[in-house]
């Protein structure tokens, strides 16, 4: 029986509460090959890989929740997890054994404790996405995985100036769909922005929350006006109406990756 | 039968001189999935898939030259190729059969009409290459197809001191072997550059020409140099001692893209 003051690794299984860590940890994954984050029956998701290994490493059986439930084929460079853990060695070795067991296109980038009453997805006060296109004439073996080949003209001008309608507190109903039936479609934007780079246009947003295919929307609301098929102001009409049925266009999963989610 | 100063579409078979043109293309491609450039029976090769393109689009039995022999696993964004055709219609309409008929892991970027005696491996004065090194303590799955992780420090400074050695004309046998046993290996090297960026360590090279793993050898001996086990100095003796024995590591080649080829 272990002593009091005894080290963690002599705890005794009669001290659960005591030995419980509640750890949080930013992940980043090439979401080609994963039907999603979330765990679905019969599909193979982040969120089952990432369980598959804490089993195999700890021994327990761990339920993860994530920042954001990134839809099929959709990447992310700084998705952040939190669970609970009996784990008595170092965060460092759990961290190493998880990136020995997980499939390569999943990593832990970075675990830590986690702060008291933390939640990834209730504490979050924004999440920052990038949209990549690739904007040539002919489609890139290079880029193909991580960017949507879009091959027509692009005027970046005017899908910022289309971007600059969408800062600020409003309805997003016509780019997206609520979590949950009936919830709030209202969403407040920080930062919208396109850049062009080496053939590349990006697409950065950066919100509090986002509904349901919105980066993916917008970002079809976007190239519509970038080709001239649209004004800004069409965009921003159509943002005003709060209708799903007018936006018409979401591009492919492919060219999307959560970059960061944000915590106060 | 066509008249005379009739357009190329009606030329007829009969005039099979005058009809045949000598091309250049500029392709790029994902390496992954080949055992490099240049054909080999039985294996799954750049050239191969492009010949087999040129085939299915222009009815014809071609064989393509490319500047460089590319080995399995390495990447291009400017391989050149050339061929000869009697391909009739616009080069454009061949440019967008072939990049439909190819695998989507392989593009060509540009298509145009040859100089009069272009060769694109005799005819190239440089050629660039770059060796991308993911230089974090965790492996990244965004970065993992196109650079290899080398988890530990890397003082770029030292390894940019390394690199001032091989600028100019040396034998660089101790980093290569020549094509032909018994040829040249002397090469003349223009620029040899590394710089850190976002996590990532770039090496550039560019030369006249390049040995047989030439990159990956002095790439190997760069990461020597970085992480403190050899002294730039020693990196000079080692390149001066013309014994391939020496350099001891060659770095995998999913890091490597073969990036420009130069010609006057």
């Amino acid at each position: 029986m272990p002593e009091a003051g005894s080290w963690g690794f002599k705890a005794s299984s009669r001290q659960p509460a005591t030995s419980t860590r509640r750890l949080m940890a930013i992940v980043e994954y090439d979401g080609t090959d994963y039907a999603g984050f979330q765990v679905q029956r019969g599909e193979r998701t982040i969120q089952g890989e990432i369980e598959r290994a804490l089993a195999a490493a700890t021994q327990e059986e761990i339920r993860i929740i994530g920042a954001g439930r990134t839809d099929a084929g959709v990447h992310a460079r700084g998705q952040v997890i939190a669970f609970k853990t009996n784990w008595r060695h170092s965060l460092e070795d759990l961290q190493r054994a998880l990136n020995a067991l997980l499939p390569k296109d999943i990593a832990i980038r970075e675990l830590a404790l986690a702060p008291e009453n933390f939640h990834p997805r209730f504490s979050a006060v924004s999440r920052e996405y990038r949209y990549s296109i690739w904007n040539k004439p002919v489609r890139s073996p290079l880029a193909c995985r991580f960017a949507y080949h879009y091959p027509w003209p692009l005027d970046v001008s005017l899908m910022n100036e289309a971007c600059s309608h969408l800062i600020g507190t409003h309805d997003f109903r016509s780019f997206g769909s609520a979590p949950k039936e009936g919830s709030s479609t209202v969403r407040t934007v920080y930062r919208a922005r396109c850049t062009r780079e080496d053939g590349f246009v990006f697409v950065e947003l950066v919100a509090n929350a986002f509904l349901r295919r919105m980066v993916r929307r917008i970002v079809g609301g976007l190239l519509r006006v970038g080709s001239g098929e649209l004004t800004p102001d069409d965009f921003r009409e159509i943002m005003m109406a709060k209708d799903p049925a007018l936006i018409k266009v979401t591009v492919p999963a492919k060219g999307l990756c959560l970059i960061k989610v944000n915590y106060d």
